[in-house]
């Protein structure tokens, strides 16, 4: 794009923190601590696909940064580096101002360094890629799932699905319950701090945004050849109470089992660790809830009121195991 | 996108050489090794803008690793990993298995795995990020050139531009010359050993994807205060004799000097590395051609037949240094 590097001096370019050479030149340059194993993950946001054409710029900052590192969280990795392409369809500088604000809290509310990207002209895409640390052999991976665990969440779930529905007029919300269904939707955040401090505890991790249902299932089948599966109890969801209060409504079913977008941590524990876990999230000032357990029957099953409730009409993907 | 997992597992998921934790968890892992920086670029192409709607998608595979493979090649570091996002408008089998193959022949060439990135559903948009490793110190940034270096450039520029104006209609190239200009455009080639070997020779270094003028004049920049201007000679340049000879052309002058994405390496070093750059020249089995010098005029001159040349009105942007 013509103005490129007016873009990334004007609204993208600012003192680092702990990077050898940040943006402009070839590539910046990191050392990895001592000890320790680099993650890495990269995510693309799209207009039309992930949020609204008219979505406010601030919530695109912030979020396209925050899904990222999300998924540093539920390696139990410090996220350090970050960098942010973006393809825009023309120079909006109110836009860019407020995305690259949004941005920049979400990089300073966690310490991430911007280090480079690339701006261009195109239809709006932010692609991110963000970098961590975990010292050596201590990522907490999908992979480590065993049978008799606890399944635990953070946060609420199934909130910013709500909100997505709400915006489409699909699901009627009262004001509390759409004021938060729709800040758990713009501006999730992170569980950074409860990723590192699982990492002694956790024998398996996800972040939920393709929907807990779907996600769980990424764990059982990665921690296959066992035979792995699960039973969730519906009613232990944690939501608002307004939202579990509705917990037979199909759509709010939906919401909290298929809905993604949460950035809520999912995962697995020996149950020896309750009580951690439990002083864990008071330390933390956050909501950890066990919601069920794996066991060896193969199956993700849900209960509500000690029935099982048929989810093969939920609309989610990625369910089979 | 609905099948992003069988996407990525169809099209994109290969053993690694070099990973700890590849594709399929919340993030990859790597180690650095002992006594290096890791290296970092990103680079997002986007059609319409970086290449045409009916575009080879093998080529659009291989390009989009090779030219964040160059910028690792321009800074002295070996590249290992990458991750790839991209976007789609729909899935079109043909199209990703082309794509997938060329990317991976670059990977291979390059020795690079894939670790990570994201499909989604979007306007065709590719998103790259490289990283690669350098000793502590020993990377050749751009904010390091001296009075009276030598200018050097790798292989031959102004093809790649002369590809593309070919393709648009605004130039003639006769049968070797446009063969040559095309492959130069569609499937460039990082030079990553020459970058590596330059770690102890070079004074700075730059890939050329702006234009030889252009990226010349980002070094020049980078590397005041001091008051640090350069002279080439436009018969200096390398490129195909039937290119050379018509080089009172403007059409040619512009594609030389200001044309991008050769992604061939601009360095300069002491007049002292003549013999050991025409040595490594010819154990690389590559052209290395010197093509000018720096001083301290603080302007950026251009001689065709030892007249001064003016290039004002070349087309090209960030000359200004």
């Amino acid at each position: 794009m013509s103005a490129e590097f007016n873009l990334i001096k004007q609204y993208f370019t600012r003192p680092n923190a702990q990077t050898d050479l940040g943006i402009g030149d070839d590539a910046a340059l990191i050392k990895v601590s001592t000890g320790h194993q680099l993650a890495i993950s990269s995510d693309m946001s799209v207009v039309g696909t992930h949020f609204f054409q008219d979505a406010a710029s601030y919530d695109i900052g912030w979020k396209s940064l925050a899904v990222n590192i999300s998924d540093m969280a539920a390696m139990g990795a410090n996220p350090k580096w970050t960098t942010l392409s973006i393809a825009l369809p023309e120079i909006n500088h109110g836009w860019l101002a407020a995305f690259s604000t949004g941005f920049f809290d979400c990089a300073d509310q966690f310490s991430v360094d911007l280090i480079g990207g690339d701006t261009t002209r195109g239809p709006l895409n932010i692609s991110v890629t963000i970098m961590g640390e975990t010292p050596v052999g201590k990522a907490i991976t999908r992979n480590n799932a065993k049978a008799g665990d606890d399944i635990w969440v953070s946060g609420e779930v199934g909130h910013a699905a709500l909100g997505l529905a709400y915006l489409q007029d699909k699901v009627s919300l009262d004001d509390e319950a759409r004021s938060t269904c729709l800040l758990a939707l713009n501006q999730p955040q992170p569980r950074v701090a409860l990723g590192l401090a699982l990492r002694d505890i956790a024998h398996s991790c996800i972040d939920i945004s393709d929907g807990l249902l779907a996600d769980l299932s990424h764990i059982l089948k990665a921690s296959r050849p066992n035979e792995i599966g699960a039973i969730l109890q519906l009613e232990a969801m944690p939501c608002l109470n307004a939202i579990k209060a509705r917990n037979q409504e199909p759509k709010i079913q939906q919401a909290i089992l298929a809905g993604g977008d949460d950035y809520e941590l999912c995962f697995t524990a020996s149950s020896q660790q309750r009580e951690a876990i439990t002083t864990l999230g008071k330390k933390l000032g956050i909501n950890i809830t066990r919601i069920g357990e794996t066991n060896t029957t193969g199956n993700l099953t849900v209960t509500l009121d000690n029935k099982i409730l048929n989810t093969s009409q939920l609309g989610y993907e990625h369910f089979k195991i």
